[in-house]
């Protein structure tokens, strides 16, 4: 009750600094919130029939590429739903095409890269990525932080694993197994891989922080296929490269995977600010896993939303209920905006999670 | 090391009942071994050329019809790799298809539905099961039973939840975003479901141990889907009706799904002899979640078969170490064997298992 008590006197006066920081820095910095900040993973996607209007006939990677296309798909959600962020409309695989990486978006499947990473010398398909090759991006955040009036614009980057993972299999997979392979059977072309690719990552955050990026997440959307064993011997070091590289820019950070149980408090130990949770662990036990030192996101499960209101509406409480026992907790569900998702059910959760204080 | 030198003398002068009983049958009881026995997941399949060639132009649910294919294909793993027991040849979907639900297995996808569940008047559809609707597997077990010379056969079942995501959904599903939508929208229409579904399970285990089996498995592939509190509340009952249907038949039961950290103790809870545990969960931890009533199966990374020798080795070793803390421990993967693996490789993990006395 202390805390609650705490929650409400803080809101009533503004945020400690006496600033009008929006309500997803300020969860994310663990200040007392009265209700959760809210936005969703792929809220800028299929599920609207306004984006799949614009992106007819325009193939992902060309949307990527075109600063008024990826304004204009990044508001969409905000201007419907109201939501307290936006996310970037890009995709991970974005900074690695940048660097001249042969791959495709296939509708349907996902990346796909023509030639796999296999040994030593495939690491020269991947240099550095100079800012100038994603200037299209920092344009875009630029275009994007001038009309979001206030609204805070969340950059993102592919953790280093889950870049692997697709460089190496050659696009998507169920088992992650010749990734594996090579992480446990060749741990220093391994190392120098996702060393590589932390830079790539870590530069591509930069561009958008640059821009004016007020948050960023790393989605690590694979992590989960790795034991915590594994994941921190041959996995955090390298995301951990990339959190560190933006500690003094000012901006939390986000991180975030599917399926990470057993992975929260190493994910938090990368560097993070806020562990994104899915649905499989409530947020009060992830948080105690956590630990003080992170807010958490999430975490509804997006399977949920195709069910009816009343399903919806009991599960959303219930997520907020168990976001009070965390630091900070902005709301999002535990995993992107399935396609077939009714936008009006999200319009629905963010006016209910606004309005839902205790 | 009480425990350790209990395993050497017990041994040593066999079981503790003075019985010859298999190793299988002994760690699933949680009597002291030496080295844990070990099967594989899948043993029986693509991984195999002998497999491939019996199985060529022979369709899936056509050769889990026909008590020769069933028995030379649920043979050919033992002979080849001398593994401590049998898994039967079959598919989970198998008695849905016996009592008349119009499905098909598609090569490269799995089960296909043709007209998935949706409502009350859909379980017209799944009638209980007449063991004479599945003869010809109580005839294959007979006839393995009496070609395996002891080394136990494991029957086996799809779990009720498991089975209904493939009917709800029409088939294979990454989000079982329809099945959780009726879990939680209609709860009277779900739990009628998972009921046939058990009754369906119970019978098709039973008709398997009348025959011979020794031991079952209850696949719930899919329940890592799920938070532990959708498990406990929709699912976990559900299960419970089918274990405990066996309960007095003396054969162990085993318990598996995939990605069930969340999960393990509920698992075990439903009326399990043996929890399976994927990858993600180390054994020792595994086993102090669920508890000292159950034995554990796992949990090497099948994927990691894809990696060289000393890599298996390494983590074989380590999976055994690990399991030694357990009350009971059946080597096994943490996952079915992915149909690329060298056969060979398996070979030479049972050799190592069944040598690696610390």
């Amino acid at each position: 009750m202390a805390s609650m008590t705490q929650s409400r006197s803080a809101t009533s006066i503004g945020s400690p600094d006496g600033s009008d920081e929006p309500a997803l820095l300020r969860a994310a910095r663990r200040q007392p919130a009265r209700t959760p900040p809210v936005w969703f993973m792929r809220q800028a996607g299929r599920s609207l029939p306004e984006y799949r209007k614009v992106r007819e006939g325009v193939p992902m990677l060309e949307a990527c590429r075109r600063p008024d296309l990826v304004t204009e798909i990044t508001l969409q959600p905000v201007r419907r739903h109201g939501v307290d962020a936006a996310i970037l409309f890009s995709d991970i695989v974005v900074p690695l095409r940048a660097v001249g990486v042969d791959l495709d978006i296939v509708a349907g499947v996902g990346p796909v890269i023509a030639e796999p990473v296999r040994q030593l010398a495939d690491l020269d398909r991947i240099p550095r990525l100079d800012p100038g090759q994603v200037d299209y991006v920092g344009d875009a955040v630029t275009t994007l932080v001038g009309e979001l009036h206030g609204t805070p614009l969340i950059g993102f980057a592919g953790a280093p694993f889950t870049l692997a993972s697709y460089l190496v299999e050659g696009g998507p997979s169920r088992d992650h197994a010749r990734t594996k392979a090579l992480m446990h059977g060749d741990p220093a072309l391994w190392s120098a891989l996702l060393d590589r690719l932390a830079d790539v990552a870590l530069t591509f955050l930069k561009v958008q922080i640059d821009a004016g990026a007020q948050a960023v997440q790393l989605f690590d959307s694979w992590a989960g296929a790795l034991s915590a064993a594994d994941y921190a011997a041959h996995v955090l070091p390298h995301s951990a490269k990339v959190l560190a590289g933006l500690a003094d820019l000012g901006v939390p950070r986000f991180h975030f995977g599917v399926g990470t149980g057993e992975l929260l408090p190493l994910m938090a130990r990368a560097g993070a600010d806020v562990v994104g949770v899915d649905w499989r662990v409530p947020l009060d036990e992830a948080s105690a896993r956590i630990g003080p030192g992170c807010a958490v996101q999430g975490n509804l499960d997006p399977a949920l939303l195709l069910a009816d209101w009343p399903v919806v509406e009991r599960e959303v409480r219930r997520v907020i209920a168990d976001g009070r026992s965390a630091p900070g907790h902005v709301f999002n569900l535990g995993h992107g905006v399935l396609p077939n998702t009714d936008p009006d059910m999200l319009t629905r959760v963010v006016e209910l999670v606004h309005s839902a204080a205790d």
